[in-house]
């Protein structure tokens, strides 16, 4: 395992220099250099049969058993906001990771770096967070690491949090199962957490407090699971929001997903944020959102689970998988123009999980 | 899952206020402080059937099979060292948690945080050193995640790495089964990824130079286990070194553990280093070395085993383990005369790895 500054291979980066010889925080944001930064530097050092297979979590067997595995680090700021905190998140952001895949999550394990200085209290504060947040997923914090590091070598406190979960049914769950005649749904109204996170940055005004939509989504799941439905995929609308979760579905699946701008929920204090702040809902995060690919036949079974079960979150059948030669993400308007959804290139809102 | 100011918990921050009312650079170091932080905030934290099974992995059994399930941040400075870089360290150290439970390595997660203008191809080598690492050690890294933060706001680059591993055996690798009769062994030399890290940091201008003991270790834990030996614990000797790693087991097993000086393993070199800089080797940590506890009667047996596998390494037996009524270490030194070792109360090298 030694390496001498001799044996080491000569640099062939894989992104032109020209182009990015340095970490933009775009990098970091769920859009476009986000993937290519992905594809090209950091896919290649995953083992191959498991590079197609990684955006929720990977799948892997053991004793006959499926298993679910994940990862995420979180470095929302602030760390404290409406509706959760920075360990809220980090429990709640991997055991929804693993519930995408159609896992039962089930062991979860936290990395702490904290910064020199941090304060006692509010670390014992967003531990509290954590273990709250633990039980209501009904899922065990069973391993951790603490480090720290010096002054202005980070930002008061960054969690890590990687998860176990096992998957107890026969689908697969994943993108490339998508197939034209899915249609898409959303469990409830979008971007509550990204214009939480905001408002509380920005110190902005809103006349309604708005909190984040941050909660576990395994029950969500395994309602619809349990009433056999054959879901082809589900993801979760973290960074990028529903805009970059469709795009990268589309492109991996090699289908035409339309959405109707005028059946996407959004609620009107929080399209009215949006406004003030110039932004799309559609890019906006969510940390208790996901979408629903399943057959046309099978929706409004659907929609009566998730209504029945969470009536608060105005699930909605948003749009349809076409079989077109093309990988794209439209948006038909209330005039009925259609629009192609792109992804950001950087993103809207950094360090928003 | 939502939190309102209101339903915060007052604060009753079990680390008395007054005592640390923040985090110190010592409550990451593998010391007492760091011991504090761990038994009084995080483990109250954890699953409560975990909380005694939490130092290097976690055990658990899906389908009648164990799995260990471990995690670590790896923060150390500077990011490149003659021997690895953080990118090496992250795999084996990860690695060698698994391997300290006796699990197989199977899986590993990498979670990056990494900063602002942090150069694309720093980035790459430390990629490639990562896939380099985990193809030694014939792990799969199966899932990731990328987060960038703000220049400022971290220190080039931070990378967690979670892993899943098997056990194939039914012994109880852990503390707990440590008892009275029990020789400790140590598979090499001591010291060396210390004093590589601190060459490096200072620029001290040392005549030999000396690279970090950076290794995978299940190779060695799978000869030995091969063998049959009755090997009641295994511990890697890092942050804090072999002298932390034995009070730790000490106190948990609330046995005596005796070492002699004569015995250790260090070499010439980094014993002259650690003489300049005023360093203890037991103190130093290493990574690619381990305490082995076994019954006396397969000491022969292990030694063999380890020369003829390893036979750079030099391991050697240092120690015994006896029952007296209390959990304490000492060292006997050349002269006979016993000292009471015990943990640093911060640490000596912060940001080791």
């Amino acid at each position: 395992m030694t390496m001498s500054d001799k044996s080491r291979k000569p640099f062939n980066c894989p992104l032109p220099i020209s182009d990015y010889p340095s970490i933009l925080v775009a990098h970091g944001g769920g859009g476009k250099l986000m993937h290519q930064l992905l594809e090209k530097m950091i896919l290649p050092t995953f083992s191959s049969s498991f590079k197609n297979n990684c955006h929720d979590s990977a799948v892997f067997e053991i004793a006959g058993t499926r298993l679910a595995f994940t990862t995420d680090s979180y470095v929302v700021r602030p760390i404290q906001f409406p509706g959760g905190d920075i360990g809220t998140l980090a429990i709640n952001g991997t055991v929804n990771d693993l519930a995408m895949s159609g896992a039962r999550p089930l062991y979860l394990s936290a990395g702490l770096i904290i910064e020199e200085g941090f304060p006692m209290e509010t670390l014992w504060q967003i531990l509290q967070s954590m273990k709250q947040a633990a039980d209501t997923a009904r899922v065990k914090l069973i391993t951790g690491d603490t480090k720290v590091v010096d002054k202005g070598k980070g930002d008061g406190i960054y969690i890590n949090s990687s998860g176990i979960g096992i998957i107890e049914h026969s689908l697969n769950i994943e993108p490339r199962s998508v197939v034209a005649g899915d249609a898409v749904l959303v469990n409830g109204d979008l971007g509550r957490h990204g214009i939480a996170i905001m408002a509380a940055r920005e110190g902005l005004s809103i006349q309604t407090r708005i909190e984040s939509d941050c909660a576990p989504l395994w029950n969500s799941v395994l309602a619809l699971l349990s009433a056999e439905l054959e879901i082809h995929c589900l993801r979760d609308l973290t960074r990028g929001g529903l805009a970059s979760a469709l795009v990268e579905i589309a492109e991996t699946a090699n289908l035409h997903i339309e959405i109707e701008e005028a059946k996407l929920p959004v609620r009107e204090d929080v399209r009215g944020a949006c406004e003030i702040l110039g932004l799309d809902p559609v890019y906006v995060a969510n940390e208790g959102r996901f979408a629903i690919f399943l057959p046309e036949a099978q929706v409004s079974r659907a929609m009566d689970i998730l209504s029945n079960a969470f009536p608060d979150l105005a699930p909605a059948r948003v749009g349809s998988v076409y079989g077109a030669n093309r990988s794209a993400v439209t948006v038909k308007s209330t005039l009925g123009v259609a629009r192609i959804l792109d992804m950001f290139s950087g993103e809207q809102l950094p360090r928003i999980c």
